[in-house]
This record gives structure tokens, C-alpha cells and sequence, in this order.
């Protein structure tokens, strides 16, 4: 049975797990303050052309949204995202567990439009009872989005544009960041970084165990972030073990390798779906999930060879499904998926 | 330099590492849903004796306690414990960040009194503005405790009593539950479990990387726990993780060997720093903490040869100081400590 | 100057006053366990018919929301409504600071429609990743709506019968109820509370000088609303200052009464700027909020001669505004208001 | 049968009801914005020496402290006072609701000790983990406090100096205000003003209906006060309901009157039970409410004839009751008790 349900059902990469072996008997601090975690700042720093960053390792990416957003909004403020981002639909309500409203504007391919966006702010500011509604106070947005998709530097520098002209800060949930920055044409990580007042490089779902690390660019980060964290719950006693990981992510451009891989995989995917099989791409994603338009009379020969996620309804004879590749994805399963579907 | 500082400065049990080298190719579905957290689960509930058990891994302890606490309260009701209780002392509010009051009654010897906490249930349900308080909803305990004491079987079953009579449910921090069960001359994991309404099985600082085994010993977890734990920011999508180094730890019984092992160093230390060197023991812990009342003269001397913590000053000549061993600390570490302290 | 801007804009309907002055004196309990509260209570149960209901006395209209809606809902649960609904426009963010997400779904006419709802349920229940998102407890409507709209009595028992299919709680936001009452053709007040869960009956925009009044018909109020509310900073010591209100307002129909003075009114406001100055309505409201599509060039003139609220613009020369009739508007206010206009 | 019972029993002092009648046609502002509440405003900042301050018109008590403390403080912050202190007792955990610790120090006659408080604070602050404790962001007290006492003025200058030494903000809790500076010796409006950052002016046991007055008397409470006092559902609507009566208390100094009144027949009240029947005092109260230890032998004849609280009990044979007098109470009230309970 081949796998391509989602980017986070095996382990870790090989040189990930090497590293938390060869470091597995060094005593170090607790809590963050230890030389793994020190390295893997510095290298992120480097990487990310940000000499000054402050940078936090935390478990998971709900966590980390819901703690890092409550961090950036003052207690009566909400977020501003597309319908479709992963807190307003797929986080269980965690940001709004924080007191915040999740303020929804309609999405275009699974982003956020800068025009869509600067017109809500107008609307808001304009209106004599805006002291009655919740104040925006973020602005969130993924890269990937949800469906794969990538917001092109111009637009996420008309994003900065406005979160500028409005006060408003802007984080980026990077979940799949490593996929994104592969399959980008124009933004960087140094980039994102330039653009961002936070953002996340997400370690689970690119290669980690566990994991994801939290980047102020600027190194303006809240004062007492160890006490905000760990109020959240999201402050590991033994941090360094998310530290240690991305030592080894960021160790000789691995992470980035990682991303290329797994988006060369997909591409191959996508052309052997659309040229090969004749399938409809449900959108035009350049990442490490690629969504079809498949006949409802394929699906189960499909489901024999392969794991996937069906995506949702597209008429009464089409269903829309999600195949992902990651950085665990082998070159030969591809093979052994398009050779087993051209039967 | 030995270390002696805490039982979370290294990485993880050997056997804990090897198990996830030797599961990490394997695809798994997510969000707990997997093989390995399946076996880990039915290896739990057998040492515990609770084969209808719901178990959830989440990834620390802070997280853990807020979580299961906010699932087990009402709103309006709040948590009783010891004032040296760690939610009430060492988690940033964490507990009072879901909305829930911590209510704290004088310790004694880092535990909670049956008879003080009966006291305080008579006096707040014998008040006529007992409905304008935070109505108790549970009480909180640490098995060991934050000061390494333990409670005595007839002292949990008295907690348990006081519970009943007054409707509370019974939750037990167990951080570093394989000190405390290698320590109890009789409490047992059963008879843990059957005496409490929820409870955790520490990782963390007993022999994992992270992670932490929520156990509801009679099945009868609040619904939706998914939804609950994933609001909470403590849903690991790699959920697994933790569900493999649990399969390790509860395979043939290493949780239990690893607390043997660091309470006998524990105790080593113990006697050479009381009848070798004379230091009077700070508190009478049986468990792998071990906390001694040391002249402030011979502080810089300790300091040379071990990390270890201050824990308070107990008067203008001594301190009083904590020692820690762990799954990780090494025979030969103990006797080199004696060696070096005794020249 | 006339004014037309709310329906709280002045103090409290006179024999509501006069009942306060005259109940001045009297010595009671605090905390709403007063004879005022007490009778009521009874008057209100009588004119609901609801004999067993629970009814609770709250100080206005947001605070109210958000502590019942906290009060029906599970933690991890949201509210429904739709997006013009009050609780998700114009309440700060109060819902959401106790931790609840609000479920926006598009309005029709600012009401919620059943199929839409449904609709949403069956998407909802369909979707695999269901408990990744927030479970809806509970649907929010209000009646009449922030449109002046009204929910018919098929409606009303379509959207029951949707609630009772998803086992949803229905609450009925009732700040402008004297108003829906008297406007509505079918529904009464035995069948709005026959139909929901919990409901309010407004007393700051019907008449009152602050306070609405909470009714769960069914006399199934969850446990200790007393702690629950005063936790929402929702108790007021001297409730009976609410009580005695709303026994004024249920003492031989009052309440009806205000409401029927206000929607003649306004129905004659209508009949002024449709057939005699050539508006066109905004929207088809039947209660004391009536919408009006305005030239720009004639909105000089209109506020000249009375306070009015711009509700949005409409086109390039258009604006729709608001006028609002309410239990303190004087039938002379609104025949000088035409004598001005058709000079 | 006469009432001591509290403060709060019964409806308005009839200066304030009377302007609620004449103020009552008047159209205005609704939230706040209206002349009678900038008449308040002016009058409060006058009374207090205050020409800067914000002043706010809330419902209740509970709301207040929970509100100005969640604006007052960073989420991570807690709130310092004394373990009588109405917050950490009598608020059904109100201030835990909005997320903060509420952090209780022993009192002493009813009072935080500002030595006590340097005290706790410097061991906070030395210590190596307090950041994983809950910051301390301000200091809450009342005056009067729960058991009547006073702070003099020197004790309110050095929790003021401990306040600036920390960092910390002084918030005065006044729900009895205008009895503790008719009975303070030395503490006037103005000097309470200067030394704290917010407190309020209790209105609903001090003559009014209902409703507190926040003031920050530098005028710089947090930016958008209406959006943060709206989130906590603590907005009403008709505000000038409160901001009349307190423009009623501020006139012609009606409120320092009213205390007065109230403190001299409980100065009667506790002669005659000290000197007349020989009770000793259970607290030295120079205030409105009287604590006497009473032969449980006595308590049947005293309940025939007034209403009181029994407050605790003392030993087997003493309770201590509490007697209150109020803005409300008549000299012959006091002079019936004393000859009832004579004869």
C-alpha cells in the first residue's frame, strides 16, 4: 500500500533522528537555554538574514498559532484571515479559546487578497461603530495555504503594505514552509522574513518528529515569552529536543533540500494525473499537495493501490482528492503508483 | 561536571530511542490514531489493571494539567490543592488562563492533608455565600510530590474519601510517577488508578524525549476529547511519537527498572551527604529528589564538582539544596561525586 | 430637534419609574431573591406560559449574550448565527472572550434561513475532519432582527426542528421583543418560548432604564447559574432594581403595549417617506426599525430636523438610513416630523 | 423588623431617584456620550482633584474589579492582594474568568500589609524560576475593607512606594467608598486619587441603583476603554442611567453626606453593643459595618428583632455577627434596636 494521505504520518528524516542520537547523552539547561537550541537559532538566523531574530521552539502548529497570535493582539482585538486558513477552520476554535475573534474575509484560491483585505479595513474604519465591533489587530496567512497555493512576493508585499497603512501585524503560519519556499519562484526565506513580524518555520510536517520554530524577525518579541508560552501550555521542559532537530534541519541547507524533493515528487504526481489520466487539477497548486478532479468510478481502483484524502464533493459524479508528498516520500513510490494506475 | 540539576537535561532512555529509530519508516495515521499508540495504550491499561481505560498522549506536563483540569471542571469551579502545588506554584498561570481558580491549602510536607482539605469543604459548603465563591470541582495532588515526598496508600484512600463525600473529582500530577511508584512501599500503578478519576503517566522526566499519558482509568473521559485536547493546543499531529516511546517505556516493565535505578542513586547520595558528610536532609523524600541543608561555606566547594539547584535559604548560614537523579544518571556519576566531595 | 437615532436614548417608560419610586423604600434580599423579582417572575411565566421556567435579571443586552450562550454551550463548542447577527457585529468580541467561536452563516434579510443552516449541519456532519473544527452547540437568532425583520412562526418551528435534528440549543436574542411581538403576525410570546431553549426579553430598548430578563422556559437552567453569572460579572447586587422593572412592564400588559405604540409609529413613518416622499425601503421591516434608501442630496435637509443613524451607502447618490421608534417616541414627534418634511 | 443586613437592600437615596425622574425625557448619546455623564465626570473630577482623569460608568462591582484588572494587567500578570480580599473570595472567580491569578498574601485585619507585600515580592523577584510563576502586575485593596478597616494614609503612601519600587499598579477597590473616607481620619478623595493608577467609586452601596464609577486619575487608561468594557460585557447601552445618579451624588457633596450618616449610626450601634451589652468588638471597624462577637445564647432574642449576618463563629459558645448601616438606615431605626433590645 502506497501512502499519500498527508506529510506527517511516519517518523522523522534520517539525519533528524542521527542528530537526537549523537546528542541524546549531552547535559544540558532545560527549557530552550541549551547549545543545541542556541546553534539551530544561529543557523535559522543565518538562513533567515535576520542577525537579530528571537526564535522559539514550541511542539505543534495549533499551539503555536493560538499562543504566538495571542502574544501579537492586545486582549480586545481579533485576526484577519481567509475563510479557508487553517485557525478559522481546523484548529478546533483554539484562538477564539483565547479570547480572540477569528474575523473571516472569502479566499481566492486559498489566500488572502490584499485588495479584499484593504476593503474590510475600510469598511471597518470607516464605520461610526467600529468601537463596537472587534478590532482587527493581525493579519494571518499561510505559505503554502491550505491548498497548496503561494502567495507571490508582490503579493505579500502589497500584504505588508497594508498591515503598514492599518497598524496591523503580520504572521505567517509556515506549517509547510519547506514545500513553499521549494516551489516559490520569487520568495525567500530571507524574504518572508523581511516582510513578516512573525512568522513560523514549521518542523512537523517537514521533517521533525515534533516541533516548530517561532521567528521574530525583527527581535521584537512580547517581553516574558517563557512565561507566555509556557501559560499557553506550549513550553516543553525538554525543549532542546525540538532544538536538536532543527539543528539538523538547518544544517547544510537540508530543510530546503527537503522541500525541493518532496515538490519535484509532486510535480511528478500532477503530471502523471492531469497528462497521464486525464484528471482536472482541482486547483493549481505548486506545492507538496496536489488536488484532482476524480470520476467517482476511479475512486475505489484508486483507493487499492493508495492512501489519499478525499477533499470534498465537485458533482455528482466528480470528487475532489488530496494527494501529498513530504519529505518521506521515495522516489520509487511514485513510480510504483503511476506503473500500478496505467495498468 | 556532573549534573545533578534536574531529571530532564538529557535526551532519552536508550530503549526509547532505539524504538523510534526502528518505527520511524513505518506510514501511521495521525492524530493518535495509530499502531503504536494502540499498543502502547493496551500495555498501560494492562499494568494499571484499568483494560477500559481511555488514554490520551499529549506533549508536557504544564500542558497536560491545564488541559485535563479544564476538561474535568465546569466553568464556574475551580481546582483544590497545596500551595507548593506545581499548577498553583510553577506553570505561568497556565491553569488560570483556561478560566479556573486555583484554591491552595497550607502543604505539609509538600502534600495535601486529608483532614485540611475535609476542613475546607465543611467550612465552604457551611457558608451562606458559598455561591458567590469558586465552587471546588476537583482536587489536585502530585504523586511524588514537588518536594519528592509521597502519599501513603491510607492517605490516597482518605483523599478519595473526601472526594466522594463531596463530589470532587481526584486528578494526579504523576511528572515523575516511575520515582514515585519505585519509592511507594505501597502504592502500586492499580491501585493508583483506581483510587483516582484521571491521571498522568510522566515521560518527560522519566525516560522520554517528551510526552505525557493521560489515563482515565474507568473509561469515562469527557466527550470529544479530540476536539477538547486539540483547542488546548496540545494535539500533536504526530501524535505517535509519543505513542512509541510509551510502547518502550511500558515494555517489560523499563518505566518501572528506570525509577528503581534513579531512586537507589537517589538514596545513595542521600547517605553520603547525610552520614558522610553530615548535612541534615531538608525534607524526608523518598524519591529521586533529594533536598539537604547545606552550610553556606561549602556551597562554592559542591558547585566545582556538580550542577545542582539552591532551593531556598533556611537561614544566614545554610541553604537548602536539590539534588536530582534520573533515568539517565549513572552509577559511576554518584560514586565520582562521593569520590571528588570526600578528598 | 426629533430624534430618531435608538430606542435608548432617553430614560424609562413612566410607570416603570413610578414603580421604582414607590418600591424605594422596602427592605429586601439582594442577589434577586426579592418579592419584586419574585412577582415578576410570576407575571412573566404567566405571560410566556411557561410556569416552571427559570428566569434570571441581567443588566443589559451583550452581557447577556455572552454569559447564557456560555452557560448552553459546551467549552469546545460554537454558536451559530447569522453574519449580521448582533453577537458577531456588534458585541466586541464578547462571545468570543469567554472562549467560543461565532459561526457566521450569510443572512437573508438579516435572518438565519433553516435550509442554510442545515445545510451547514449536513456539511458539517459530513466532513471527516469534523473534530478538528468547532462543534456548534447552539444557534443565536434574534428576533426582531438588526434589521427589523421577524422570523415567522414557520420559521421559527423549521429552525426548532433543525436545532431538535443536531440536538442544538436555540436561543432567542430578545432585545427589541416588545417590538417583534407587536409587529409579528403569528408568533406570541407562549410560542417563542414553547420553541426555544433560552430567550431574553429586553427591557433597556422596551422601556426599562437597564435590564433584561433571561427565561429558560422549560425550567432546565443549567446548575448554579448564580456563580455562573456573577463569574460573567453579570450579577448585580440590588437585581431588584431589574425586578422591580420588570414587574412595571408585565403588570396588565405594558409590555405589549409599548411595543404596539412604537411599531404603529414607526409603521407611519414608513407610510410618510415611501408614499409621500418617494423613498424606497431598504430592507421590508415590519417592527420599529425602518431602513430607508435616501438620496444623498436630501440628507442635509432630514438632518436639520431630526437625529437619524446613516445606515450604509447604496450607491454613488444613494444612503440608507435608519429611524427608529421606541416606547418614548410621542405621536406628536412623528406628525411634526412629516409637517417639517413636506414644507 | 429592622435591617442591618448589608448595604444593599434596598432602592436609590432619593436625590438620586429624583434626578433620574427629571433627567428622565431628555434625549441624548447612548454608551456614555451625555451630558449628564460629562456632568458626573466633571463633578468626580472636581471631588477628587483630578482634572485629567477617565472616568467610566459601570453596572456592578465584580464587573468592575474584572474588568479594570483583565485592562490593567498583561495576560501573563496576576493581581496581588490580601486573602480577605473580595476578589479572591466573594467574586465566583471573576478575575480567574478573564485569565489572571489572583495571588493572596495573609491579611491583617482585613488588610494587605505593605511589608508583607515588599516581602513576597522580593522573594519573587529573587527567585529563579519566577518566570515560571505568575508575574505580579498590580496590587488590589479596598477601603474600606471587607471587615470595615481602613488603610491610613501612611499605609496607602508605602503600598504606594512598593507599587513604584516593582513596577506594579495600585488599584483601589471602593464599593464602600463613601464610608471609608467619612470615617478615615486622614485619607481624603484627593489623596486616594494621587496615590493609585485606577479605582472606583462605588455607587450601588453608597445610594444609588446601581452602577461604579472607574476613574484613572492621570487620564491614562488603556486605549479603546468602550471596546474593552463592551468585550466584558460591562457596557450598557443607556450609561447615563448610571451617569445620572452619579451626577446626583456629586452634587452639593451628597455622596461624603451619605457616608457620614451612615458611619455615625454605626458608631451608635457599636456603643451600645459594646458599652450597653458588653459584646466585644470581633474587629476594630471605625466604618459602616460592625463585627461583634455574640453569645450564641443571645443570637435567637437578637433575630426577633433586626435582620444581621452571622459572620463566623468565634468558639463553641461566640458567633460573630455583622450589623451594617447604610445611606439607607434612619436614626430611629437604631434608636428602636437599642430600646428593643434594652428592655
Amino acid at each position: 500500500m502506497l501512502h499519500f494521505e498527508s506529510d506527517y504520518n511516519n517518523g522523522a528524516q534520517e539525519a533528524v533522528l542521527r542528530h537526537l542520537l549523537e546528542t541524546n547523552d549531552e547535559r544540558t539547561q532545560s527549557y530552550g537555554d541549551d547549545r543545541f537550541s542556541e546553534h539551530a537559532r544561529a543557523f535559522i538566523r543565518e538562513a533567515a538574514g535576520t542577525p537579530d531574530a528571537n526564535i522559539y521552539f514550541l511542539a505543534g502548529g495549533t499551539q503555536t498559532n493560538a499562543t504566538i497570535l495571542d502574544c501579537l493582539l492586545e486582549p480586545f482585538e481579533g485576526v484577519l484571515c481567509c475563510d479557508t486558513a487553517h485557525i478559522n477552520v481546523h484548529e478546533s476554535g483554539a484562538v477564539e479559546a483565547t479570547g480572540h475573534k477569528v474575523i473571516a474575509i472569502p479566499n481566492v484560491q486559498g489566500k488572502l487578497m490584499c485588495d479584499d483585505l484593504r476593503h474590510w479595513l475600510q469598511a471597518y474604519f470607516a464605520d461610526d461603530t467600529a468601537e463596537h465591533m472587534v478590532r482587527p489587530g493581525a493579519v494571518y496567512i499561510t505559505f503554502p495555504t491550505e491548498l497548496g497555493t503561494l502567495y507571490s512576493l508582490d503579493e505579500l508585499k502589497a500584504l505588508r503594505e497594508v498591515c503598514d497603512d492599518y497598524k496591523l501585524k503580520l504572521y505567517v503560519d509556515g506549517a509547510r514552509l519547506c514545500y513553499g519556499l521549494a516551489a516559490s519562484h520569487d520568495v525567500t526565506l530571507p524574504q518572508l522574513a523581511a516582510l513578516t513580524d512573525a512568522f513560523y518555520i514549521g518542523g512537523t510536517k517537514c521533517g521533525a518528529l515534533c516541533g516548530e520554530a517561532v521567528v521574530f524577525p525583527r527581535g521584537d518579541a512580547p517581553s516574558h515569552m517563557l512565561s507566555r508560552i509556557k501559560r499557553h501550555g506550549a513550553l516543553l521542559a525538554k525543549s532542546r529536543v525540538v532544538g536538536v532537530q532543527f539543528e539538523a534541519l538547518f544544517t547544510d541547507g537540508l530543510y530546503f533540500q527537503i522541500g525541493q524533493q518532496a515538490v519535484r515528487l509532486a510535480q511528478r504526481l500532477r503530471e502523471f494525473f492531469v497528462n497521464g489520466k486525464g484528471y482536472r487539477p482541482f486547483i493549481d497548486s505548486p506545492t507538496n499537495q496536489q488536488f484532482f478532479i476524480v470520476p467517482n468510478a476511479d475512486l475505489d481502483a484508486l483507493r487499492r493501490v493508495a492512501g489519499f484524502e478525499n477533499w470534498c464533493p465537485v458533482d455528482a459524479d466528480h470528487t475532489a482528492v488530496r494527494f501529498v508528498t513530504s519529505w518521506a516520500t521515495r522516489e520509487e513510490e511514485v513510480e510504483e503508483l503511476t506503473r500500478l494506475l496505467s495498468l
